[in-house]
């Protein structure tokens, strides 16, 4: 399983569709580090090209993996171990390569429908269980610009709930995509 | 459909295993209402006996239901009209007996295996396609206190994940929680 995830702040929209660099928010950091480290994900970028917010995520970063956070709580830093910061989505993709020795897929994701080659979250799961490297991308603030999605390899299919709503913060949209993916290609592997 | 959550600030132990009432936590109230409206459950209550914590928690939800957040955001208006704060773990209790006519089922959640009454996803998903009321008990801090699993009617089986690791947020946990237990719950309902 070789499942990497990409934390967007830039190119994001901001409340008036407006393409911006969006701020980081720790606790994403933190609750999807953990996320990361539980579901078995190879690496979690945090996607930024202002260097005063990368320094930030470096601090947290260090606090926990070396500095007094990494004695006060291990689990805290075996999450915060699997972080990187990256100026863009290409600077993570060429990492990713270099690891992988081959191009991951690169997954869009979104609360909405969007333009581009749509996919479900039981035919990603079976992408993943073939052994495919997937490099999923989350956007902050008000979603992903909208040429991320056309020029993504996929698209995932937004996480719908029968209320309709679909707000709820990336933290979470996060958990239950990483937990229906894994679960369905546990699934998938044992079929 | 009638689900009810519970984030519980007391009864739940600390670092060296003592009973205390912890801090709140906002983005906890944001995200699980967020959730809560997501996942059409009724009522979210956040239990805390402090009452500096409890003054906190209202003015989160004056702010973003009644004050300037209101008009600001509708959505966050909706997620937080279904917050509200108690002292105790009975005293939701009692508002749910007197809402739903008849007393929740109590469910108590933690990471880790505790002795009580096991149920598993599957089954409590089908206790709730069934019609009963239940309420979830989430723990914050080090997790509820171990009689709440002994008093409870059901202990929910852990979330866990192929790589063991259970040090997750508890923002997180309640994200996949829903999911599994509404998609099975759907499931069950259509099967």
């Amino acid at each position: 399983m070789s499942i990497y995830l990409g934390l967007v702040h830039y190119p994001v929209y901001n409340r008036n569709h407006e393409t911006v660099a969006s701020a980081v928010t720790t606790v994403d950091v933190h609750d999807i580090a953990r996320l990361s480290r539980a579901y078995g994900v190879k690496r979690f970028f945090v996607v930024t090209p202002l260097t005063d917010q990368a320094l930030l995520v470096k601090k947290i970063i260090a606090h926990w993996t070396t500095g007094y956070g990494s004695s006060y709580n291990m689990h805290r830093k075996e999450a915060l171990e699997l972080v990187s910061v990256v100026s863009s989505i290409s600077e993570a993709v060429e990492r990713i390569g270099k690891t992988e020795e081959s191009s991951p897929l690169l997954i869009a994701t979104s609360a909405s429908i969007h333009k581009g080659n749509p996919v479900s979250f039981e035919e990603l799961a079976g992408i993943i269980s073939a052994g495919r490297t997937v490099f999923l991308l989350f956007g902050t603030a008000w979603g992903l610009e909208e040429n991320i999605f056309l020029k993504a390899d996929y698209v995932l299919e937004p996480v719908t709930c029968a209320t309709g709503y679909r707000h709820i913060s990336v933290r979470s949209a996060v958990a239950i995509i990483m937990d229906r993916l894994i679960q369905k290609s546990q699934h998938e592997a044992f079929a």
